[in-house]
């Protein structure tokens, strides 16, 4: 099968360029001395998770229990789910548990804090720390941090950041503030709970570019980093990576040729929505054109329109050439973990046509 | 099952609201003397199709295959594929018309119309015809029209056109005037055809709001409006039905309750980035937030912040009240085609809490 034979819009993923992110960030983090525990947010696929644990503990991160579920029964069973546990969903932990799974929970709250410290399902609980995004978490000078670490009790393991803010980051100097203040903040937070008689052993902190630009990782005992693996655009525009390094692209075709602009039929849901990189240098539209091998043949022409069904490469702004109706397209994403989410496996290529595997992907909840 | 068991974040769909949507939609059509094709787009599901089909000839129309595909299988058989379609689509459409289903295309392009015309499964294909969107589709005076329909042959079954500018109307009037731009462009087209003395029978148009707007319909043989059935923010907005019409939402959970903020669990795949409500007069940000029940209680509350899996509702902005972590809310979607796909079914409700039906639908290509 070659890239030709493949119905569209659908994903490509380049396992050259997979593999070669995902040897960078082990090498990140080895030179930091800090394990990954990779976030399986964007791959959600047993195949990748594979392949990005090579070396690793063998820990995975992931944002939904559909993931956990999905993991779990593919044989890797320790898994921390990173998003704050809501008590309706103990149940499906329990089941989780009894399937074999060693889950680890998350919390930055009083009242779930105790039922936690109680509850029979639960093992292992990390207590979110606030590192300055103002999303999720508490301060790390905050009482409430020692009161939910004593409705814990023994099922406390520690602590947990993620600085999303670092999204926000314009510059290395600016990405280096912000690792800096993830990584600090979990390990005062731990000194904290260390201070008061308690374990904590684990400070989880994570997040691709802060994982990539922290000067140093003292005190931090794992890196949940996950969208390395494929990379977009928007990634690439912060300096997490290289735009070569982008992994995975929608395969799509041309279905209209009107006059100054190209009709594709990956749209809305097969790109997403996601207008990440209209706050970057470089405004991508809703995604990067890119020639049928992925090469960057028609840069910087993008696509400017996205209609449910529907891709608009406006050829008078973009400088993209005139193309019949059929020719096949990949579109590099600004935001990948967003336009993987709407396509159910990957079909894998290794820098040319042919299709040397398909590995599905897990979503919903 | 009720509300309460249901994992978070799902749809729930409102079957009284759902059915309201539709019989009003029939009158307008009826009214016109117009019947409708709805556009399963939106609703993707062979329920809501059966229920949008009450009164009407009995054809629909699909954005993807993989919709064409399972309508098809649940006996919905007079499709119509209305995304202009390439070449290497055709061994598809070969499948489906040797599984009985009776296809109609969709071209603006000569080469393309070429294959068309000589191709062994292909029965039906109508023109698009651009109505002043500049998105796909010949203008009505444009000459390429009787080049294609002299390739299309005996195939050529009519034309159609879509107003998707009509979204970009912000009054009564505008919609109106959009809506008889679409009328026209259609008719006029089909008059072109036949004056050339070709039979195009067929003039489809359609959008909600032009289906809800046109003053009338003269010469125009069917309507595809979809996204009408379950409603959303935008169409609010741009006066294609009211708030209340809203017949879809995303339940969710508080997982965080920190200073000033909530934070739940619809986060930016299971509410879609699309923001098209920041063009009309009212921003709901990601959603705006309803009660337990889909009742505005909390109003004007919106999702400020769409993360990967979290959601953000600042309280200090929006005046939306302290709840603990737990409270299950639902949140009411800008863009209605989007937040759907990412879930495969429905949480089928009538006005209360108990859960009455689970939907599936069907996503991907």
């Amino acid at each position: 099968m070659t890239l030709d034979d493949l119905p569209t819009p659908c994903l490509v993923l380049d396992q050259a360029i997979l593999s070669r992110n995902i040897r960078r960030m082990a090498r990140i983090a080895g030179r930091q001395g800090v394990p990954l525990r990779p976030h399986m947010k964007t791959a959600k696929s047993v195949e990748v998770a594979r392949l990005a644990l090579e070396g690793q503990p063998g820990g995975i991160t992931v944002s939904t229990l559909a993931e956990a579920e999905y993991f779990n029964a593919h044989g890797i069973t320790d898994i921390l789910y990173a998003v704050a546990i809501a008590p309706a969903k103990l149940a499906e932990i329990g089941r989780l548990a009894s399937a074999g799974a060693a889950m680890t929970l998350v919390t930055d709250d009083a009242e779930v804090a105790g039922l936690l410290g109680g509850h029979p399902a639960v093992k292992r609980v990390l207590i979110e720390i606030d590192s300055g995004e103002g999303r999720s978490g508490i301060a790390p000078q905050d009482g409430l941090l020692l009161d939910v670490a004593a409705r814990l009790g023994g099922r406390l393991a520690g602590v947990l950041s993620h600085a999303g803010h670092s999204y926000g980051g314009r510059s290395e100097a600016e990405l280096t503030r912000i690792a800096c203040l993830e990584r600090d903040a979990a390990v005062t937070a731990a000194t904290h709970l260390r201070d008061a008689g308690y374990a904590a052993p684990v400070v989880s902190i994570g997040s691709s570019p802060t994982a990539t630009h922290a000067d140093h990782l003292a005190g931090v005992t794992e890196l949940r980093a996950g969208v390395f693996m494929f990379g977009d655009l928007f990634q690439a525009e912060i300096g997490t990576h290289g735009i070569e390094d982008i992994a995975m692209t929608v395969l799509t075709t041309v279905i209209g040729r009107r006059p100054g602009r190209l009709v594709i039929d990956a749209g809305a849901i097969a790109l997403s929505k996601d207008r990440s990189t209209a706050a970057v240098t470089t405004d991508y539209g809703y995604g990067l054109v890119l020639d049928n091998l992925g090469r960057r043949t028609f840069a910087p022409a993008t696509v400017g329109h996205a209609y449910q069904e529907h891709g608009v490469i406006a050829r008078d702004e973009t400088g993209a050439p005139d193309l019949p109706v059929g020719t096949r397209l990949r579109i590099a994403p600004n935001h990948a973990c967003l336009t993987a989410a709407a396509h159910d496996r990957y079909f894998v290529v290794d820098g040319a046509e042919m299709v040397v595997a398909t590995w599905t992907r897990v979503n919903g909840w």
